[in-house]
């Protein structure tokens, strides 16, 4: 959960909130640095500049903290604005599936993001979380773009949007978690052809 | 990895056998109802009447028994005999995955199963293990019935088997290991439909 520091003076707030980004950008650092499990409460306080009751006020774990630090990447506008639309469906997926491909291969992103679904993976409420903060809004973007290429009839106009976002996503989530081969822009540009053959108009 | 005792009469041999399974069967038990976290060696030596050096000598962790337990259930005949061919694909594939999904709502079969791939997420070596031993035999099995329907002529000639493999389980896999729904037969059938669609001969 965010930290709600009590009301304080400007000074004394921009100072919190400077303390808040430095812990969270130290967190991913290190995890992508020593993995989930060797990751401390110490050490983040050490890298952030911050004494460790800062962080133990502010929230409750190790992956409360991740979890933090990965939303205020979403809420970054280039995240916040959907997926683009130029109109060829096709084309604007397989560039988000390659620019996530990239993303999932760089080891800066892939650690802490491990460490979450994994964390996300063994307990309920922390997945609850996960993916109202975090999953939800991304598979909603994909949600939003088959929508409006249902729409223009790019797609089939019964086309169960849900379960095309499942078979966008999860082979390639699958993929990633069971290190079951690699993310390449290859695979993302198959993965978008087979299904979008599937969901075509049938008569087009 | 498989205990590999020293050999010894007829008699030991069985009742090595003997404690092994009891051990693998005491480990699903008790991770099904403590949970993984919870599960400890001392608690499976006393549900499976050994000693806490029997389990030391034999596996390097509590995830390696678990691995052992499932890979014996995965070399069952009845697992091994591979996807049912009745000769029309689309029946078999909901056959088995609405029996997978039974399964995966089964919470005895559901946590140790979900206690072995989160750890298999984290580390991965284990990852490597749980690919090679569990989740390897079961893809090829998918990958086997898929080809035979390919040269039926019920797919296209040009069908890349592992991405049709990974449609039908990667979304279930997500939807499983994410909480993202719940594992129905209607989710099942659904998957297999939309996922054949996209795979047919063109000209059919």
């Amino acid at each position: 959960m965010p930290p709600t520091p009590a009301p304080r003076t400007p000074d004394a707030s921009r100072r919190s909130e400077r303390s808040r980004r430095a812990i969270l950008e130290a967190s991913l650092e290190l995890v992508g640095e020593a993995g989930f499990q060797k990751l401390t409460i110490e050490a983040i306080a050490a890298r952030a500049g911050v004494g460790k009751q800062t962080i133990y006020r502010w929230w409750p774990s190790k992956a409360a903290i991740l979890l933090d630090a990965f939303t205020a990447r979403v809420e970054d506008p280039e995240y916040a604005a959907g997926l683009p639309d130029t109109g060829d469906l096709a084309a604007d997926l397989k560039t988000v599936l390659r620019a996530t491909a990239d993303e999932f291969t760089d080891p800066g992103f892939e650690a802490p993001y491990r460490a979450l679904a994994v964390a996300g993976a063994a307990d309920a409420e922390l997945s609850r979380q996960f993916a109202e903060r975090l999953t939800g809004p991304g598979l909603a973007a994909y949600r939003d773009r088959l929508r409006a290429a249902r729409e223009a009839g790019e797609l089939a106009s019964d086309v169960d949007l849900d379960l095309a976002v499942a078979l966008l996503t999860g082979p390639f989530f699958q993929r990633w978690l069971t290190r079951g081969g690699p993310l390449t822009h290859a695979f993302a540009d198959a993965l978008v052809d087979t299904v979008l053959a599937g969901l075509r108009p049938r008569d087009a």
